[in-house]
């Protein structure tokens, strides 16, 4: 299945993918849902970001490729008026510098989590998503954390909905800039798996339906400037697309 | 003005201060509302954390008595679901080593606020409450970042009421723990004073009304134990207080 956010009339909705239109469902888009009855086209329809979390955690260093080696996951927080969802702009704050995009595979919980192992974590996890992690290099330096570095408006950006048949252990995901390939890595490369890594979080702090766990960015990233266009494309979701733009 | 969130009748409901007595309010609690005529005492209400943030900023090494100086503000993200309220349990997770309380000053945003000058905040600053920055110093030390150092389960301590008339730059208060005075400072002691710090984030991040901004801990903060009872103490505001238990 595929879940999207869409604006429908002026507001916000769910709705799940059938073929080349999207069917508006009502009740609990994780959990037990229906159909409206409601049908749109999928090309022209305004995609949101697919959920509204109440927090989003991030990776660090946890591909070999992007960073030196670390003993246990590295996460980090994110926080949600970051959020933009596909199409939206990325917008540069004009005193960061240096701004990289981050292609990341986004895992989407399902149900509350604490606590929970590595092995049962598949019956928390509802599905996937592609993310870019804007980052400001130079905040992200010298600060003494990553909050304005990692969480700036428009700095998470999640899309284009959430496909819940996918495999963590086995994604290929890239991203590009203008067309051009900078990032290009597969899941069975991470340092820590996304199974291992939303179990480690689930053990300190509860995970709620919606939120979001962005579980790493591989290689070197890509520094964006105003005019260019970023593209996250995970196989077998599709592909986030977002301008940049000076703020 | 003294606003709480009470629990009643099994649901959580805005309520303000009115001498020994709560009166339970029904519209915006930042902004337009008014008395339900439901009046409930105020000894014996079960008290909730008093505002749902959808985030929370907390400023670091922001009081010469707690670390080396520091050029700009440094704030750092807390994730709502640390949040906890009066007479809640701080639960120490197992694996953490040393944990320590950091009694705060806590202002809360009561309008949407993005790129605000310092000398326009007020407007945008609800009032404030108590709060304890719980934190694991061991993982605070030697993780990447501070996630769970500071965003683990019932890390984010705040209450018992937001007092809306208050000078953010002549406010007076202290920790206790089992009655030992281990923290006591004034807001004229800050690096980077109240208005000053919640204009600095609006300018990369949207506050949002209910949103909670830590403004820093003096001095030496004091490890705490199962069986402690911590107390942060504003004067003008009241008493925080917390029993500790093992995870």
């Amino acid at each position: 299945m595929r879940l999207a956010r869409i604006q429908y009339e002026g507001n916000p909705v769910y709705a799940v993918t059938e073929g080349d239109e999207l069917a508006l469902i009502e009740g609990d888009p994780f959990g037990t849902h229906t159909a409206t009855g409601t049908r749109v086209p999928l090309d022209g329809a305004t995609l949101l970001y697919p959920t509204t979390p109440t927090k989003i955690v991030a990776m660090a260093v946890n591909y070999r490729s992007h960073g030196d080696p670390v003993a246990t996951p590295q996460p980090f927080l994110k926080t949600p008026s970051a959020l933009i969802g596909p199409g939206q702009s990325i917008v540069l704050p004009p005193d960061a510098g240096r701004v990289d995009e981050e292609g990341e595979v986004v895992a989407v919980i399902g149900r509350r989590a604490k606590g929970i192992s590595p092995e049962d974590i598949d019956a928390y996890i509802f599905g996937y998503t592609c993310g870019n992690d804007v980052s400001a290099r130079e905040w992200q330096k010298n600060d003494v954390q990553w909050w304005r570095g990692k969480s700036s408006d428009t700095f998470a950006v999640v899309g284009p909905w959430i496909e819940t048949e996918l495999d963590p252990e086995a994604i290929t995901f890239r991203a590009r800039v203008n067309g051009e390939t900078v990032q290009d890595a597969h899941t069975s490369e991470l340092v820590f798996g996304i199974r291992e890594c939303v179990s480690f979080i689930s053990q300190v702090m509860t995970l709620e339906p919606g939120d979001l766990v962005y579980t790493g960015t591989p290689g070197t990233t890509a520094s964006i400037s105003a005019g260019d266009v970023v593209e996250i494309e995970v196989e077998g979701i599709g592909v986030l697309r977002n301008p940049v733009v000076d703020g």
